[in-house]
């Protein structure tokens, strides 16, 4: 018997998404939404950003398996059924992809990229000294899976690292900051920023006025989580008055970026189109089709999210 | 007994030399090359970019301690005498800078983010397929003890690396080729190719364009060695008609690079201040002050160049 499930996926890669499901987990029968026969039957659905129709059309979900690590769209569903539990893909290829991101942008500024480029412009040559990794502090905000691996990946290349999450963790070689009550603490000792938060209720538009100027002046921030957890007017105010030396957004509060949004041109600010980590067809293939048959034997499936956490 | 030994530094920071000498090394007397009180007892000169004077000055030199990896230079030095040894700086942190430098670069090219900067210079948002970083094929040409370091560190980020030397080498994970007849193979393969060879007669104009076009199309060049190794018109003529998609070149032929040259303005071509690697002052002191130990000793420093070979 094979299992029918349907995927809700609006780009236009949703065909690569089925043809993979088709090779690598053949006992499925991963089909396009609005095709399936028998949508009663249907128990899991795979899905990035699901409309309304598709929580209507199938009254017997018990879990939708997320493509993607962030599941604070879906959280939010006014559609999503309180019975049914939501996974998130846990790293899929995106933890080696964070690490990259991260570590290319944090040596962008240890390694005054940013103010070569400037000179490069002007036709100018001189040399900035360099600093040791282990002087250049680097925060973690989020020491998830994948806050963790960058938190490593950034230590590995020599870089002195602290971390600060919402409840206590324990990373080797990490300083660890936990709850509301210790971020000033650990936001006045980092030259660096690293933002790969949750987004929750306690955690959106925590990259404000407030916070960031509790950073070292010159410090920089780099948010590869979500548009919501920074204050986009805040940013530009402080990169305009000189507290920060720059910033790179991965994520925005409108994403597309409208064309004629002024964020493109802000002076210190790198913006990159959600880019920073995708989800890889093999690998999340793979944990979708390994979660599925879990809970067909009956067992616990990895990724599964808290819903009043939030992650 | 104190030893004199002179250093020349001729820019403004050889002060911070001559401190830092004093500080790590109190039986070394390291002094301003002009300020020696017996020249002719002077056996250990600390060296960079000597004049001719420096030679004539000091008629019983033993040995010239470099203050940088690459010796090209004092090796071409007409009054440098036969009997004298060149010892060069072997790592002195140089090693993970050049790591950094050139992990960075790769994942500039890795990531798209020459694509994305362009992007947001016209305020466009289009996310480029990723690849992961086994299928990025990384070449460094020039395995000694910088090169083999940024292989490492390349393929600690998950990259495949090949290598090429005049000599052959083996390095765990590494495809490494050697000699003339091999450099064509190593060549075609290579999506990044990273220079990190010593500038030697038979390297010299090594990545010239006959070499460059055995890259596959849409390469791209790396090059923290010398000026020397660049024809710096073929590379312009092989970034415009799109046989490479970009360069990054530390070091010039003229530095610094005057402010009316056009490779300023070069589409595809980012330009850094002879900055990828810096000496370090205090392990670089503790290198040179070991080796003169050793030598008053009489034993053999490191770092020892073979005059021959040229490095």
């Amino acid at each position: 018997m094979t299992i029918e499930c349907p995927i809700y996926y609006e780009e236009e890669s949703a065909q690569h998404w089925i043809d993979a499901f088709a090779r690598q987990c053949p006992h499925l029968d991963v089909k396009d939404w609005q095709q399936i026969e028998r949508p009663e039957d249907a128990h899991y659905g795979i899905v990035w950003r699901p409309s309304a129709e598709f929580f209507a059309r199938f009254p017997n979900l018990k879990a939708v398996l997320n493509l993607g690590a962030g599941v604070d769209g879906i959280l939010r569903h006014p559609q999503l059924p309180d019975s049914v539990e939501v996974i998130r893909l846990e790293n899929a290829g995106m933890g080696a992809q964070m690490n990259e991101y991260f570590a290319y942008h944090v040596m962008h500024y240890h390694r005054h990229m940013d103010r070569y480029n400037t000179q490069q412009d002007n036709a100018q040559w001189q040399v900035f000294p360099g600093i040791p990794a282990k002087d250049f502090r680097v925060g973690i905000l989020g020491l998830g899976e994948l806050g963790s691996s960058v938190a490593t990946c950034l230590q590995g290349l020599g870089y002195t690292l602290c971390g600060w999450s919402r409840s206590a963790k324990n990373l080797d070689g990490v300083k660890c900051y936990a709850g509301a009550e210790q971020l000033d603490q650990f936001l006045g000792q980092v030259d660096a920023l690293c933002c790969l938060l949750p987004l929750t209720d306690s955690t959106r538009d925590i990259l404000n006025k407030d916070n960031m100027s509790k950073l070292p002046k010159g410090a920089v921030i780099i948010n590869a989580a979500r548009g919501e957890h920074l204050v986009e007017e805040d940013l530009v105010e402080l990169l305009n008055n000189g507290h920060l030396r720059g910033a790179v957004v991965d994520t925005l509060r409108t994403e597309p970026l409208p064309a004629n949004n002024p964020l493109w041109k802000q002076p210190g600010l790198i913006i990159t189109p959600h880019c920073a980590a995708q989800s890889w067809l093999q690998p999340s293939v793979e944990q979708i089709g390994n979660n599925i048959d879990a809970m067909l034997a009956g067992q616990r499936p990895s990724g599964v999210v808290e819903r009043n956490r939030g992650y």
